[in-house]
């Protein structure tokens, strides 16, 4: 998952955005140190190797799951081995499990006799049960919430199907995160207002840009005595049921059987590197250790978990040491409850003036152009040695935003906690995002040493800045 | 399936095989029908409907299926509602169901306690069946029929896997049919070579351009006695095996159930439009009505059954009726046995004769650029006005082989009748083919439209040329 906002890789921003000349840099952020993190990071494979570690040995992720548990043995070991002071903070956890998951239509107009259609679907975290042997009911395909309420009584006892497409035109011109906002919110809030006018059952159109009959999950909104089965089904079989819908009446047998059982035990993992001067204040770098169950999560957010690690073994390996403490987190729980970013926050609300800034890595490994960053107007001047450092890898590039933090960081950033995160192309992320497909060999290694680059120049510099970049709390 | 032979859509061949002027057409054949036909195809729905038929209400077709006994009668039905005289021509068909089918890797080295990963496959056709609880074995992993002979008694009792990556460059450089005519060498002929080696099962990776965890299945060459279970992995299971091997050896468990039922009862549709002067003489139009059985067949083969039944539709609005009969064939059994080409050729081997010429369209509802013909180079003018019909639509290319034929009409093609079929795009044919994903909305209409044309201009040029285009027939 991820948080939603508007941005664009539009390079007129740049333009409006340039870092101009003459911000002081802190002694430690000297041109020639931000040049040595630069080339480290794009010379080494380790983060890489981490990330087949979590992916491939590991695997899936999901919170609850004997795999959540392994990643966090995983990356606390590898964080140890590396000299930072790893401290596991203790999150209980939603542990929902997924069951057996099948539909076919079995009634159409113009059906022969004793043909039904397979229809491909997921389902979606926090889905309930249909009976073991499944439900049959008719189909009502709406396109909008207007639509499903205007359908009233009818929908009562009924499979609410959802067949908004995803637009992957808008993410190919840039805007990946609105366009999965529009889709991901008919996902959430969809199943529970069907659930609130009686249907038997809800699915929406898979929320992503793939055409390869693949089903996007992803967590839904319903809540307990409500919790309707709710799945995803694939773009072609949601539009294989609108025709038929446009033939006559069609109903689906739909057999789902998640389970939804007591919350686990589970974890951050924090791995500080010290500071030297200021040790107190943090500067947070990091991605989501969980993942969906369909696939191993390798963008999503391996990419963010292992260029977070991969900040340590940059600075290790030029034995730096910044002022204020660099704090990598890899947060438990962000698809399907963002408890871990929750308790962290609930952990250390009285400390939150020692929060210097906060960055989380978590709309894929696709290649990065910079940054983008929640401080004031103001302040975009004093990172311009950031800029210069990151140019030369195609990365340099500048957004400020009001909000640009990730799902874990978001109570951070609310409390007005400074946020950054990378600036990376995405118009493909949405097309692996939560399905089967979001493995391994869909990261490029080099644009993991981009990302890597990009989160540990950020984080370096931000833990030696002298310029006070702190916000005012949001009071919405 | 389709056939596999070297070609090209390189237009360095159409300038080589550009049509002469000053070929005299048949009178029948004039410039205005040509134009009339190629008109009236590109705009017609007509066979887009009978494909959103063939796909939405039938569905999957695989022999011996109620989907393939539903298509055919979808299909004679059509025909005869346009006045054409149908035939069902009796067909033997194996009859081969898949069942559960599932796999995870279950010891590798770094394997965390409890851990193991799922690993996404399908059965080929003609697989073997594990037992129920399925068989764990360890995984040899091999890029070679060389490389697994050098395995030698290794091989007994393992679970080998073959991981040769599809070469989608080759295909996106429109050598499709070779890229995968390589691959297809490896499913059909790998597994029953591990058989013979005694392995407990063979996998393959699957052969196609897909990159979202999809299975390609396909036919695989395995004999009685020898019936091992085997499947398509897809290509990131694949690569997440070999990984796994280079860090030490590995187990899987592996259920495959399906059944290889009794011979059934089925059908080649045969449908004239019958010939006027030379009623006698028959020109084939064809596709294949079976499909796999994972998804709905829509461009294996729906667009040529599709395209052929829509030369009918064409000529009859048209009130057009040919010196030759026009004889469109939706055939059997291409998938798994050819049995329906077969039995063609059985009943009609003392009247090859009588057969002018044969087209099977069976690579795909990509785009057309015109037609591949086995003429002899000398008659290769006699085809100019068919260029000049089929130019304005971009679908003018002409280009001579040796053998053109679909699977269906190879029999027909060796005894020596000219085989033709249309040259489409077929760059991402196989990333669809074979897999859940081969769905209606893949399908261009208007690509359709021009499939129509291309199909029927082809056909009634065939139909009433004066020029005899006989081979000789191949002696190998
Ligand atoms: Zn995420
Ligand atoms: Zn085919």
């Amino acid at each position: 998952m991820k948080s939603v906002f508007k941005k664009s890789l539009s390079l007129t921003v740049l333009a409006s955005s340039l870092l101009s000349l003459g911000a002081s840099a802190a002694p430690a952020n000297d041109p020639a140190t931000l040049g040595q993190i630069r080339d480290s990071a794009m010379n080494s494979d380790w983060a890489y190797e981490r990330l087949a570690d979590l992916t491939d040995l590991v695997g899936p992720r999901l919170s609850g799951s004997v795999g959540a548990q392994a990643a966090v043995e995983q990356v606390s070991a590898a964080m140890r081995k590396l000299g930072a002071k790893v401290t596991l903070q203790p999150v209980k956890v939603p542990h929902w499990v997924r069951g057996e998951e099948k539909a076919e239509v079995v009634e159409y107009a113009g059906r022969p006799n004793g043909v039904t259609q397979k229809v491909v679907l997921t389902a979606l975290g926090g889905s309930g049960a249909t009976p073991a042997a499944g439900l049959t009911a008719p189909v009502i395909v709406v396109h909008s919430f207007e639509e499903l309420k205007a359908k009233g009584a009818q929908v009562k006892g009924s499979i609410v199907l959802f067949d908004v497409a995803f637009d992957q035109e808008m993410a190919d011109r840039g805007q990946a995160g609105p366009a999965y906002g529009a889709g991901s919110r008919i996902r959430t809030q969809g199943p529970r207002l069907a659930a609130e006018m009686g249907a038997a059952a809800a699915l929406v159109r898979s929320v992503g840009g793939a055409n390869y009959r693949i089903a996007h999950t992803g967590a839904t909104g319903l809540v307990d005595g409500a919790r309707i089965p709710a799945a995803a089904v694939t773009a072609e079989d949601a539009m294989l049921m609108s025709r038929l819908s446009a033939r006559g009446p069609l109903k689906l047998h739909l057999t789902l059987t998640p389970q939804t059982l007591p919350d686990a035990d589970s974890f951050n993992v924090i791995a500080d590197w010290p500071g030297t001067d200021k040790a107190d204040e943090v500067v947070i770098v990091s991605g989501h250790l969980d993942s969906w169950d369909l696939a191993t999560g390798a963008h999503d957010d391996g990419t963010g978990v292992a260029g977070a690690m991969g900040v340590i073994e940059t600075l290790k390996k030029l034995d730096l040491h910044p002022r204020r403490t660099i704090r990598v987190i890899a947060w438990m729980n962000e698809e399907n409850g963002t408890r871990g970013g929750k308790a962290y926050f609930e952990a250390n609300k009285d400390k939150l003036d020692k929060h210097f800034a906060a960055i989380e890595s978590d709309e894929g490994g696709g290649r990065p152009f910079g940054f983008i960053a929640s401080v004031t107007p103001q302040m975009v001047k004093y990172f311009a040695p950031l800029k210069t450092a990151l140019d030369p890898i195609g990365a340099g590039v500048f957004q400020r935003h009001d909000q640009a933090a990730g799902a874990d960081i978001g109570p951070l950033e609310r409390a007005g906690v400074p946020s950054f995160q990378p600036l990376v192309d995405a118009s493909f992320y949405f097309s692996y995002h939560h399905t089967p497909a979001d493995t391994l060999d869909k990261v490029s290694p080099l644009e993991l040493k981009r990302h890597v680059a990009v989160m540990t120049s950020l984080s370096w510099f931000l833990a030696n800045m002298d310029e006070n970049i702190g916000r005012v709390a949001k009071t919405d």
